[in-house]
């Protein structure tokens, strides 16, 4: 049956019968682990045998492992399986000649394709179904750490991060507390400290914190910001405080304008700024729009800058931004999720410049720093102000009267209660690579951005929509042949902007490279090309054009 | 030096002189993964030695494993060790002999201890010094799956979904598309419809979200009920809202006071509602609060029921408050974040009983299912509410021109934009479990509680704060010899609330076993001990309670 595919199909039935014995024996000894080599010694198998000796998953099942069975031989060995498995999938990962994904569905999926199924009504599964589970878990699903996947933001399978990501999860545990997470509560401290020092605030002082994502960590900044010019929004909330207004780059991400929602503030409170023709906001229109916003008696807050946009990789100008925050006294917020990565690039950090101005930064390393996910860090000059805008003093979480120093606990300074640990992966990987690795990072993914951006202005059919990125986003159209002629007009426009979505499900369906599409503004569909990888090398950025090109260029649409 | 522990250190000199030219040698070729066996063949080293091979992991480093080396078989041994490492730490962690924690304070982690350093002005370590962080990381950290850890309402580790974990951070994607997450987003849809069935709603029809956290899932349902009785909110905010109150229990989490905050609500506008000597929501007083509410020109939007409460594990009795949100149109939100659990019984889901008439329900499985952290899922009766609260329609992110069902794209049900994967953790211990295997865990965590109760009614000096809990809470003082004989007035209780804490410090420097403790009302500091972890057996229990006894039993206190 397809889904009980053997996992220990050389052995003939009376080995495994064998073991299977041997396992139950064994498995009702109490006490500390038995390693393989005393099962040998009490054990038929011969020396030879002795490499593959493996267990009948097939008739193990949860009752066998940990805390069922007091031996964890079973449960070791189960690790041992699981991590073959994983390894493959690493191994798979990095190799240029697999494939990123085999699509399929939802439906498809749904119904259960090709023996793997979710349904979740069949009772209790095997060891060995469960090891199949996982493998066609990960065979299902899309390689975002393949040298030809370019879709996202975050890429790359960083294995440091990886390896410490395994960790975390292994010591499942929950930062609220110094009490049950001391380790890493002290290594936040340390790697949100070294953050600020490289932002340049003075010997790193402020405060911050990890939360689930860029878009959380902006709401928190929208949030202080809010609650120091609603002094009574805790106790009374928005309906007595004043009008506040925010204003916000027109091309920043869209979690910049949620918080307008979620904080009771009004989408019209949002006042989106103009930028320029890279996609940069235009400093004179934010003063321009402050000023119009006080003579309609609202009440300026908070302007966020964005460092690096999603689609363009644009970096707002933030020193002349902070001198019209400051000449306001408005709160200056630089979402550099995106762009953060640069701060660590000698050579590229000017992209940033004025940063150090900001009261509050989003930075996300699971993004340009290739950490795995998630991992996304506030950056707060001030201090207390988070702890301040969320503290409900819960007498039965956070007691004041512990033997250890308090301030430690971290549990009211979010909306959380529990939170993950994400700084693990960024810590470990720090210790592997130093400052110096992370601007190898930077520096190895900018410059095959540039390289792609060169190879595009050599090719026919490819336009870009800008000479010149700033970052590592490569935005461009693809034209088949018949459409080169054409002229730049609505009728043309109208037909380019069916050809990115045609391409992309043709390269979902072969699965041999992903790169993301998008409109903006008044141009139609074009592709959106982000290295973050540094798995990238010249000969992917090449394979992507190409079958950009394979793809699309016998590509024919009815009018 | 005590930083360098060898990780070979059964080997001679000349013989990892040896592998290290070997791993040099091989890490150069190009291509496909190479297996040991292969490096065997090409080596010296006889067949005796050939299980010993190692890697001199001391003069590796990260640029000798994946993307840096073409070969995988440097990354393959590194990961071979951390799982020595963490097969390790899973049977400490089932062993009764081994410590819970070896505490230590903040300022020793951050000064650096016994060789362990947190520094990350070091430059890159070699990938021998990274795997001894990796170990002494788990080494100071507590060690919370283990069967005497009491303290938290997650406990335990689940061997299954930290296979789980491991897989989904080897996968490292991002729910919020189909596209590049499709057989976790599947999976959800799948798990989240049986969590609904498991509720009471017809088919499994509704709506739901797995979210970081019980906090999280429970601003959610605050936020759907304000956007219904707010219809212009999302565009006006706040202030040109109605004057909406929300109820809540006085015994409640304060995650769900907390959205009066973040969401602008303002905490004045949370009426707390009276609970009886068990702790549980009285349905007449929030009639009463509901009804002066209206009187003073207030508009009741919300209710909040509680399946268990965080100290005493008291259920609201839901079916009569729902009654009430009937007749007054309020939104009924249940969070069973704790207590969710116990529907998978049938012994003990009438503690429920009414749950199907809830609007919306926070249900952590990282609580009384034992699955690792974060696993915490909202569900929602009505469809589509969720979506219509957090859309923002970022056309560069969630295209409606794609090539397969986009309405399976999560992104704008959330907060957030990226999220992690939380559920194939419930899916696969689902697949090994069924709900029989949940059902039995539930079963077995409420019996040792019993027990637990029951053992400290025998003993003398030991004071239940509740004869009966309603869950796995067992509330308790402990109270010295000398202490026994005191009148029970506001003296005893002075001295009575110094005790707990004491016993905790010692017993975190013991690193023996670990409980919590808190003030309640009027109720001076008492333990709390709760059983969620399915480890825990009789033999755990007495030791807890020998052990407050040991630490107590001679402690002085200066008056």
């Amino acid at each position: 049956m397809s889904r009980n595919r053997a996992f220990s199909q050389d052995c003939t039935p009376a080995v495994i019968q064998n073991r299977k014995m041997l396992s139950r024996k064994f498995s009702d000894v109490i006490g500390d682990r038995l390693n393989i080599e005393n099962i040998i010694e009490h054990s038929p198998i011969t020396a030879k045998e002795k490499k593959k000796v493996e267990y009948d998953f097939g008739k193990l099942s949860v009752e066998d492992i940990y805390p069922k069975s007091k031996s964890g031989i079973i449960t070791e060995e189960f690790m041992n399986e699981l991590l073959k498995i994983l390894v493959q999938y690493v191994h798979k990962t990095f190799d240029r000649k697999s494939k990123i994904l085999d699509f399929h569905h939802p439906h498809q999926f749904l119904d259960g394709i090709e023996g793997f199924s979710l349904d979740l009504d069949v009772g209790p599964q095997s060891l060995e179904q469960l090891l199949v589970d996982c493998r066609d878990t990960l065979k299902y699903g899309v390689k975002t750490g393949h040298p030809r996947f370019f879709n996202q933001l975050s890429s790359g399978l960083d294995v440091i991060s990886l390896a410490a990501e395994w960790v975390t999860s292994t010591a499942n545990t929950n930062m609220f507390t110094f009490e049950i997470a001391p380790v890493f509560v002290c290594m936040e401290t340390i790697v949100l400290r070294k953050m600020r020092q490289i932002i340049g605030w003075e010997d790193g002082e402020g405060d911050g914190i990890f939360s689930p994502g860029g878009s959380i960590n902006n709401m928190y900044a929208a949030m202080i910001a809010r609650n120091l010019s609603c002094p009574d929004v805790k106790k009374l909330g928005m309906k007595h405080s004043p009008d506040i207004v925010m204003f916000v780059s027109k091309h920043a991400h869209y979690s910049n304008s949620r918080p307008a929602i979620t904080l009771g503030i009004g989408t019209d409170n949002v006042i989106l700024v103009d930028v320029d023709n890279r996609g940069r906001m235009k400093p004179c229109d934010l003063e321009k729009k402050i000023q119009t916003a006080l003579l309609n008696g609202k009440q300026p807050f908070y302007v966020c800058a964005t460092a690096a946009t999603t689609v363009l990789g644009a970096f707002d100008p933030i020193t002349p931004i902070s001198a019209i925050c400051k000449k306001y006294g408005l709160w200056l917020h630089v979402d550099a999720a995106w762009g953060g990565g640069a701060l660590m690039s000698r050579k590229h950090r000017f992209l940033l410049r004025g940063i150090d101005r900001a009261d509050s930064v989003t930075w996300n390393p699971h993004k340009m720093m290739g950490i795995t996910l998630q991992c996304s860090a506030l950056l707060i000059k001030h201090k207390n102000l988070l702890e301040e805008c969320n503290k409900m003093e819960a007498s039965y979480l956070f007691q004041q009267d512990k033997h250890y120093d308090v301030s430690y606990d971290t549990g009211d300074k979010t909306i959380q209660c529990g939170r993950h640990v994400d700084v693990f992966k960024l810590w470990l990987s720090w210790r592997a690579k130093g400052d110096e690795g992370f601007e190898k990072h930077v520096d190895k993914c900018i410059e095959m951005s540039t390289y792609m951006t060169n190879r595009i202005k050599s090719l026919e059919g490819f336009e870009l929509v800008m000479d010149k990125p700033q970052y590592t986003n490569v935005c461009f159209w693809y034209l088949p042949p018949w459409m080169r002629t054409m002229q730049k007009d609505s009728t043309r426009d109208q037909l380019l902007g069916k050809i990115a979505p045609i391409i992309k499900a043709r390269m979902m369906e072969c699965g041999s490279t992903m790169i993301g599409y998008q409109p903006l503004d008044d141009k139609v569909n074009f592709f959106r090309c982000v290295i973050s990888n540094h798995a990238v090398e010249k000969c992917d950025v090449d394979f992507l054009l190409d079958e950009i090109q394979r793809l699309g260029e016998n590509l024919k649409l009815v009018q």
